[in-house]
């Protein structure tokens, strides 16, 4: 059983600060426990001033409870709350539910009283929910645990579950039901002292009654916990739709004056969400249009789809969108567009869109048979219904055929509801389930992202994901690591990862002896831990092609550097034989995100990266088909794979890099703070990879 | 008065094929007619079956009425059509409004009667609306010329108006009505045989209670037309808000079979738009967002906005997509922070965007107050307001508080309802004219366009826009342009455009001498009318360093060809001195297209267009104004503006090019088809561009 299933599905409530002021938050709780709710448990009322309230005795504490209640919601002042909360903590309550606000969001005496709660809560095993926070909306259990006079307002009962922090925009998650989708429940997890919105996605992805779970992103508490509760999501076949709040600059800022939480870096946020298979939405409205669709039906197999259409400028307008959305369109089977074609009027389109012109309107059952064709075609996975303009009867007709159709469809039907007119049409559509979005692109959006779930789905290789335990988010104390190229590649060369052959040389002749070696032409690099940016002090020379080149280079050299970074302690040259020619030049990185711990940053070399971004990331640790996909995710990839009459580039051996990389890291734990290999220099197919140049961050010592 | 004005505001009226037949098209049409409209001029209906209708006596032909109408509606079927056409044109009746189908969409018979359509047209003066369209709803006229039972429910008069071809989305746009959307007209094409929707913009530029045009382009008839109407509604001062349907190729599929016209190149579309000031959006309710943003007010000086809102999620993830969308927030001037300082509690966020918290729930006076206090920072161009659910009477309170504050405010304030629950809040919005929008997202990019407006409007250097009557959009017969790149240099040089020093020498030695003579290194390169690509037949070698190299070169360059190309004409070989180091590739193209005529393609050589089509566009001719901002649209511009360490480049040197070749082709008119100057060497600031290498296509003969 989870271990939140008490605090959701209590036997018994205790309201601690009851009252029966108006509009107090004590009579609010209690008009929503009482009136609006059909709970069956025990519920007792504690308040110190009143003897009854709503006809019920009352207690003057939680100590003088004749039972102890599963949940004991804590609506008393924000001063008298840890006495509460110590009560309850001695009295042995499972969860108390804060809703007071006045705590870390009121500044630092706040703090200092949410300080007091988590350690109530460390020592004792009571669970904390809040403080701030508008409480729990449990619809399908009609249970309302909070003080929000819109409870009452917001039943209809669903598939969704909702785990926000903040109030406002979960409230105006659930408002959604007003077009149709109904809830399970909703959790707002407010300060998040104790329980988090990863606690409650753990809870939902166990509950039965939840099929989708619904998340806002504000700020992240525990970067770890979130990746295992959207693991267990992932293994028990339940989306997570999920919008991140504080994403640009501006975002982040008035995100992190409200949540008082970690944002972190919304790149990496997307990359580690895509990784578990969250689907990441842009805006509010989306999470509902996406959510609805997914708990409608789960994709299947099939990977494209079809529009259907009455109106052929509202076909044109989907299809553009959909095309701008990368979203295939079906080739339908020969059966169908025959069938099709059979039906229909010859100026009809019986093409993929279906432009099925008013002769559906005029030829009864022409509508149910030819959509229930296009549904049937093997190669649709989802049927796209635009609905350009709300036409009365002919609408409600039109609608009632929907219903009939999707009955016996096997792949879902989703209208788009257009126009700003919502008649009775709109209403049948709702009563049945299938809930119009209400914008063309909004619409297509929610479709790729249904069908990039299914894609995730289908592959399902990471839904054991494991984080490692030895890497937090937070660099460990110790003393930094102090590297120069030439220890920091040995490092990484004992762990597969591959370099050039090199000679670290003292003298100058020991540079001509050991280039000689490895053969011309070579390069001569600066090698010095207190020197990072070797080029910008003089300190590489290349393309040197023989050893008289070599000597001059190294008198240059040590020249320059003397001249330009007199403090640097030199541990030599490093001689190295340079890349073959033809190669294509990349970057490989690893930083630490403050949330979620090491991230691997991909990307093609210099001004891809710089002006557009082009750049593919994940959570480590990588496994080969997460690889082998990173690779080709920046468009830049085309530059690997032949682009432009170049040679294709040796991806196996790169794909062979990164997974040395990301062993390394593991290896090493909390030592690596950051890894830079740019460039890595990625040679013909065949030919291999080299890590050109490498500077390791980090704390303590060299690890074997 | 414009041509159209009486098609608009007649003052007679004829309906040709009027009929009581319930649902007929001539029943619907006499009823939007007689009960629907508030007509006071002549209604004349013409009947061949019945002597009376509606209490009416009827006219047995057009040539019969007592009087010649303004207007006649021509109802009858498709095959009668042409016969009450002869008679109109007879009888002197200045437009036909043709609301029949069964024409070019339904087969080449329909066809052929179309073009018959238009030859009556021509020849008689008579101006022909239609056919297959549902006609004219003259709302602020309250005057329904049209079959549609949805008539009598769409008049909310307004300072909107609309022009579309097809009717479906056009009824759709009219059912924003219900989100308290006023428009003024909507007048729609079908089959454009005669009048076309740049007719109707141009009539919309003319007319005085209309403020904003909203249009859809479906397809194109004739390009310079709609060109010349965009422009005079630009020199009107009223903005353009236009979806064009069919940008990408399955919807460019879906509505060539819908609207049977050419729909050209999305992204020239684009370019062509933007040059003239026209807002394109992307979806259809994206038109009405940003028509209805427009409407209220046009953007004044400022460039940034701000945000008021009293949820703290709502306000991030506003923040968010104002970041995404690149819409600058205003940083308060002092007064404005220390005023909502002084106003606020402390845990209030006064920065941009504003936190309210519930504060100003509780303190009366304290929201009027502060909003205002924002909306006369003069920084601020807009306030958004996101409204994250609806909260009863509290969301009451503040829409009425908004509408007050509206009254007074320089600048508009644009709630964004995000809940799905609509109460009496919203219709107090919308009975105020402050139509909220429905999506944070969608808000923005209506608020991004509406400010990019006022920036083109401040520019407005391209309200006189002449396109060249010259050039045509389909190639001209004639000898197809053979030319080499000595030839196509020369051509361009005489015209300005930088070309490198070059000889055609035809013998090995005189290569060597011209070489000698133009300076160390040389480029040699085969020059042939019969070979396009040089490089694939082995016909040029670069960083030729001296005599010998030369030698050796023509004698491969000679081999090579003679091997890979037999049966080219050579004209000799071009001698060029090579250019400069240092300096950045671009590539300039020109090309004709099929609707709007030569436009011009500017972008970054090589991986920057083909990978990302990081390109920019315009059509010709370029004022130099325009060009300085061409050049600085590619993201790739950074490149030139002395990105990763290099040189600033020549721009003004390349801007001077641009504006050459653009000349060069205005010159040439209708010879050119297409040039290719790929790539130009830009060097560092100072040292200038240069052409090196460069394809014209074209027919005729070489101009001077």
């Amino acid at each position: 059983m989870n271990p939140l299933h008490d605090l959701f599905n209590p036997r018994s409530i205790a309201v601690v600060g009851a009252s029966d002021r108006p509009h107090s938050i004590g009579a609010r709780t209690l008009d929503n426990l009482l009136v609006h709710s059909q709970f069956e448990g025990d519920i007792y009322l504690v308040s110190t001033s009143k003897a009854e309230l709503y006809g019920r005795r009352t207690w003057p504490s939680v100590q003088d409870l004749p039972a102890t209640p599963d949940v004991a919601m804590v609506v008393v002042p924000a001063s008298a709350t840890l006495e509460v909360l110590e009560q309850c903590a001695a009295r042995g309550v499972k969860f108390a539910v804060v809703l007071t606000s006045g705590f870390g969001e009121a500044g630092p005496e706040g703090q200092a009283l949410e300080a007091r709660m988590r350690d109530i809560a460390a020592r004792s095993g009571l669970r904390i929910y809040g403080p701030n926070c508008p409480g729990v909306c449990n619809v399908n259990g009609r249970l309302g645990m909070t003080f929000s006079p819109s409870f009452p307002h917001d039943l209809r009962p669903g598939p969704i579950g909702i785990a926000t922090q903040g109030g406002g925009l979960g409230r105006n998650i659930m408002q959604a039901m007003d077009r149709g989708i109904g809830v399970a429940m909703w959790s707002s997890s407010g300060n998040e002292v104790d329980l988090q919105v990863a606690d409650f996605i753990d809870y939902m992805a166990d509950a039965d009654d939840i099929r989708v779970i619904v998340t806002l992103i504000e700020g992240i508490k525990d970067g770890a916990r979130l990746v295992r509760a959207l693991s267990k999501a992932a293994r028990k076949g339940k989306p997570v739709v999920a919008l991140k709040v504080g994403r640009s600059e501006e975002g982040a800022r008035a995100a992190a004056s409200h949540t008082a939480s970690i944002t972190g870096s919304a790149q990496v946020n997307s990359a580690v969400l895509a990784q578990l298979g969250v689907i990441e939405v842009d805006d509010i409205d989306e999470l509902v249009d996406t959510a609805w669709l997914l708990a409608r039906q789960l994709p299947g197999d099939a990977e494209a789809i079809a529009v259907y259409c009455s109106s052929g400028g509202a076909a044109a307008l989907t299809a553009d969108v959909i095309g701008q959305q990368r979203v295939p369109l079906t080739t339908f089977r020969p059966e169908t567009t025959a069938a099709l074609a059979s039906k229909f009027p010859s100026y009809a389109a019986v093409g993929n869109p279906v432009d099925t012109t008013t002769a559906v309107l005029s030829q009864k059952g022409l509508f149910d048979s030819t959509l229930l064709d296009v549904c049937r075609d093997p190669g649709v996975a989802l049927t796209v219904l635009p609905v350009a303009i709300d036409y009365g009867s002919v609408t409600v007709e039109i609608a009632e055929a929907v219903v009939r159709v999707q009955a016996q469809s096997p792949v879902p039907i989703l209208p788009i509801w257009m126009s700003d007119r919502c008649g009775e049409g709109f209403d049948i559509y709702v009563r049945a389930g299938i809930v119009p979005a209400r914008s063309v692109g909004k619409a297509v959006k929610a479709v790729r992202r249904w069908l990039d779930h299914g894609r995730w789905r289908r592959r399902a290789d990471r839904l054991d994901w494991q984080p490692w335990p030895q890497l937090g988010q937070v660099p460990q104390p110790g003393r930094v690591l102090h590297l120069n190229e030439h220890q920091a590649k040995q490092w990484l060369a004992r762990h597969g990862v591959a370099v050039p052959q090199g000679v670290l040389a003292s003298t100058r002749d020991e540079a001509v002896a050991a280039a000689t070696r490895l053969g011309f032409p070579v390069v001569l690099k600066v090698a010095s831990a207190d020197i990072v940016h070797k080029t910008e002090v003089g300190g590489v020379a290349v393309h040197l092609a023989d050893a008289d080149a070599v000597a001059v280079a190294w008198d240059r050299i040590h020249a320059s550097v003397r001249e330009r970074a007199p403090q640097a302690t030199l541990q030599g040259l490093l001689v190295e034989r340079m890349a073959g020619a033809g190669g294509v030049e990349v970057l490989v990185g690893v930083s630490r995100d403050p949330v979620f711990g090491p991230v691997l940053t991909f990307g093609l070399g210099g001004i891809h990266v710089e002006l557009f971004q082009d750049v593919a990331r994940r959570l480590l640790p990588l496994t080969r088909p997460e690889a082998e996909r990173l690779v080709r995710e920046p468009r830049s990839f085309a530059l690997l794979d032949g682009a432009r009459g170049r040679p294709k580039a040796d991806v196996a051996a790169l794909v062979d890099l990164l997974l040395a990389v990301s062993d390394f890291v593991g290896a090493q734990g909390d030592r690596i703070d950051e890894i830079d290999l740019n460039p890595v220099w990625v040679g013909p197919a065949g030919s291999g990879v080299l890590a050109l140049d490498a500077v390791i961050v980090g704390r303590g010592s060299v690890g074997s």
